[in-house]
């Protein structure tokens, strides 16, 4: 029986599901447990220059592979540093495995005091406790014998309820031998499925939607999350009724599909939509996040006794719950039972033209030109991220092209994450096209702000030979605050940053023709056709520089939503009312009051 | 009765007790409360890029002040991001303050799924919990009637105790009003002294120096995080008796001072040293930290009987505990009930000249020669900041000036701490020069990979025209990792980068005279004669080049302590053993196993 030390295992076993690259940071208490991967055909390492954008970047690998990301930091100062990536990874479920290497167990058994410790006779456990409201479940690894079982434990938990977990591996205990043939038996990775209780539910969704005269989808993250994209395709095709998405679920359905209508984000969607969505007499949401970054303040209304709401692990029928259901399993059961030929029919949605900015006729640039001009720059297999800030709101405006791929961290709104998240989509994008032969790019839509949290990762990204297209928005500081509150308080300033040094300072191979710099409308066309970012061949850098109190519609309506005191706000500090009125559709009328 | 609000409240607080600057990052549930932080006279904002190179500047600053440092961040993703430089204040007992502005209690009581939570019912209080075991006392504000005495409970704690403290703050509460003549009764900082606890101690410690011929003094870096730092420099002058610094005590004394001996570090010790420390026959620790990072791996053997330990909260004099006592009162009343006329007497002890190093001819820089550049080019006043790596091994060759402040995070050890940590000193620097007229510099070592993980707070310290001087050891990567286990494996490469760029990249007013690059002697000898380095104007870069494999004696001896398969590990991957043996003193040889 040939033997294989745990510290293999733990990795074959990763790479057996899926994943192909490992992040993190090398520490003194995971060194001897990294080399190992080396020894796994097909594994690659991708070190990160700290340990939060190494959980940043494995939540983006994880996002667009629809497999676990993985990290590996040490004890301590590294996992405490990636705390705050799992933690918006449990928020928006996305799978993330993170390793940490531990001090030895006679370490922790004598109670040493080894460096990262706390105090005079120090628990070395305190760390993984600040974890653990933080991860779905965790392997504390102590002995050889249960290691191998454990870690496939918490692989399957980390598919199964999709989110964060977290393998605690002592440094000695990686090194000790376990049977190779373990890794003959694959780990089931599916969830199980309670037939009688999809039954059950199906029935019961498919009477509502029988007896309903217009029914509405509003597609939404958490169908992703858990793996049931296609699922939900195959589901909206079949229904033939029109189909939404919240925010957070753009990228999933086609929006080329004659019924796809828009974003619903309730009060804050663009022209017609809500009117479009308000005649349904019941609402199907798939999957749906209902935050309220993700639901325009909460002011989309759902009634309970006109909705199904297709969630991960139960469905609720107007009202009436139907618990201990999957949501991939069931959305193909539901698209199985409905009958063959669709029970609705309706024509496209017309909808009013777009609203017609006040500044239509500008030089430079401003929200209201930007985002058309990135709408007509999409192709086909592109995957866009977007950073919390003006980005995420402004990309809600475009209509994207087909097998495009959308992500940002909306309701746990972390900023730096955008950034570091984009090297692990776009290393997942090399790994899935490499497969696949799919050509595309990875595109990240940042602010200044934002990208300084993080900005040492882009030097990963050029060591790594990657070719994202960064577009960063240069507005002079934190915006999104500034709309907030504070608009011209110090505390919203940034550090000032000459961005054509960026690229040399980490030195990419080709700096002089992969920044490029836009202030006004006719230097953003002329970028934006530029050959090497129709097919980048290396990482390529946009500046684009906006006025630092110029905000989308979108996003000034959300604020806008909360009330007459926001709005008179807005306007005495000077922000730029593009579309009159805030782009505020009639009726709306602040109704949330936040503090 | 005038009122104020209670976020005034707390500035003022703050700013009572010594804090002249507050850290942080905006986020939208702080905005409002950092607005009366600029209505206190005299109170700064120094923003952040992220939160956790905010927790590092306020630990740097704390250290060098001796006051809490203060930093405000966000909910959820923002306190999350700061745990790991809060973490590492509980380690180090360095008195930070973290002001976390949470979601309003509105919020939290109905559970509502605002953006940087967790779940679909989301209890807002989960990340106030992440941080329970990293702090010494925390305030969760919820009632304006008892915020105020919560606010000043959690002040007193910070500094009695001497750590990370927490206030958070709902974002609501902060505007609610509370009398201004609060203000005028000041928080009671000075701990309680147990007085006959105290003179027990007092009488057990004087009968036990009395009856030893040959007591020494080993000063550590609790007693100046207790404040102790003056009374400590007292009784070493009274006592009469030779003095040695553990690695993190050093800069505590004068090193000029006749009976100063060197740093004891076990058998890690520079040539003499440990043969002078080991002729006692009593030692005497002052604020003790006994972790393998500042004992030369537990090699600093000191036998129970023939002891006195005088820690921050207790004292043991050859074995017998004397709880309940203060170190700084502690050594005060020590110091006087000392006879006026020593009771022992020593000559300068005479050490062995330095080791020669085998390379001292060579034309490039390496650790060997690295050092004593660095000792010429010490000034009284300087404060000097190391980081987790090669320089923190290094800088314990170099006999500081008098009047210096030294700081390195050598028990928690983690890397990064130290760039950001320099904004916070070089703060402090500036207030304390501002208030006293006492010249000096801040000058940070470190490394490329260490600089790496926090580059962005560089652009800070541009930003806020504060002029450290940066000595970045660029060697390839870590190579204290790759000392441990490694040597040439990949996961040990970091980013290359092109130092040049740095300054411009943040718009460094003067980048052309304030970046420097050393890779021979001579270079490194025209860079340190620059006038720009004796009295920098504003920041200064300087880049030193050395081999990828080179070490301080000093390191490659802890390590090669551990015993001959770590020896053995050394010669073979290629380090240069610069001294022979390892710089090992004959004697020597590995006794702790650790993996």
């Amino acid at each position: 029986m040939s033997q294989i030390t745990l510290g293999r295992y733990l990795w074959e076993r990763l790479h057996q599901v899926g994943i192909d690259t490992i992040f993190g940071c090398p520490g003194d208490f995971n060194l001897q447990s990294l080399d190992p991967i080396f020894q796994v055909k097909g594994l690659k390492w991708v070190g990160n220059q700290n340990e939060l954008n190494a959980a940043y970047a494995a939540d983006g690998y994880g996002r667009v592979k629809g497999i676990p990301g993985c990290l590996v930091t040490t004890h301590g100062v590294g996992e405490l540093s990636a705390l705050n990536g799992i933690s918006g990874a449990m928020s928006e479920q996305v799978k993330v495995i993170h390793v940490v290497g531990q001090t030895t167990r006679a370490m922790q058994k004598d109670h040493m005091m080894i460096h990262h410790s706390i105090g005079n006779r120090p628990d070395h456990q305190v760390y993984a406790r600040a974890s653990k409201e933080l991860r779905f479940a965790a392997a504390e690894l102590w002995e050889v014998e249960t290691a191998p079982k454990e870690i496939d434990r918490v692989i399957r938990e980390c598919f199964t309820k999709s989110g964060p977990v977290y393998i605690f591996l002592p440094l000695d205990l990686s090194a000790e031998k376990v049977s190779a043939d373990l890794l003959d038996t694959p780990i089931d990775l599916s969830p199980a499925v309670d037939q009688s209780a999809q039954d059950e539910a199906v029935k019961a969704i498919t009477s509502a939607i029988s007896s309903a005269k217009h029914p509405i989808v509003l597609v939404d993250t958490f169908s992703k999350r858990f793996g049931a994209s296609a699922e939900v395709r195959e589901l909206t095709k079949k229904l033939n009724v029109p189909v939404f998405s919240a925010n957070m679920g753009k990228g999933i359905v086609d929006e080329t599909d004659e019924l796809w209508v828009g974003v619903w984000n309730g009060e804050i969607s663009a022209p017609g939509v809500k009117e479009e969505a308000k005649k349904n007499d019941l609402v199907i949401t798939l999957g749906h996040l209902n935050a309220d970054t993700n639901s325009g303040g909460f002011s989309r209304k759902i009634a309970d006794d006109a909705s199904i709401h297709i969630n991960p692990f139960d469905v609720v029928v107007k009202g009436k719950s139907y618990p201990n259901t999957i949501i991939k399993s069931l959305l193909a059961a539901l698209t199985a039972a409905l009958p063959q030929s669709p029970q609705h029919s309706f024509a496209k949605a017309e909808l009013p033209s777009s609203r017609v900015p006040l500044d239509k006729d500008a030089t430079d640039i401003t929200q209201s030109s930007l985002w058309p001009s990135v709408q007509n720059f999409l192709q086909p297999n592109d995957i866009i991220i977007t950073e919390t800030g003006t980005s995420t709101f402004g990309i809600c405006d475009i209509a994207f092209p087909p097998q495009t791929r959308y992500e940002a961290q909306s309701y746990y709104g972390s900023i730096g994450w955008a950034t570091a998240a984009t090297l692990g989509a776009e290393t997942a994008r090399r790994e899935m096209s490499d497969a696949t032969g799919e050509k595309g790019r990875t595109l990240l839509f940042t602010g200044d702000g934002s990208m300084a949290m993080t900005i040492q990762e882009i030097g990963t990204m050029i060591k790594a030979r990657l070719s994202p297209i960064i577009f960063v928005i240069n507005n002079e500081g934190y915006t999104i605050e500034r709309l907030i509150w504070g608009a011209r308080e110090e505390y919203n300033d940034i550090v000032p940053t000459a961005y054509d040094h960026l690229l040399p300072l980490f030195k990419h191979p080709s700096p002089g023709d992969s920044y490029h710099f836009a202030k006004t409308k006719t230097e953003l066309q002329a970028v934006l056709a530029k050959p090497q970012l129709k097919h980048p061949q290396h990482l390529q850098l946009v500046e684009i520089v906006v006025p630092k109190l110029d905000t989308s519609w979108r996003l000034a309506s959300t604020l806008a939503w909360r009330g007459e005191e926001t709005q008179e706000y807005l306007k005495r500090e000077g922000f730029v009312d593009t579309y009159g009125g805030w782009g505020l559709d009639s009726g709306a009328g602040g109704n949330v009051k936040w503090s």
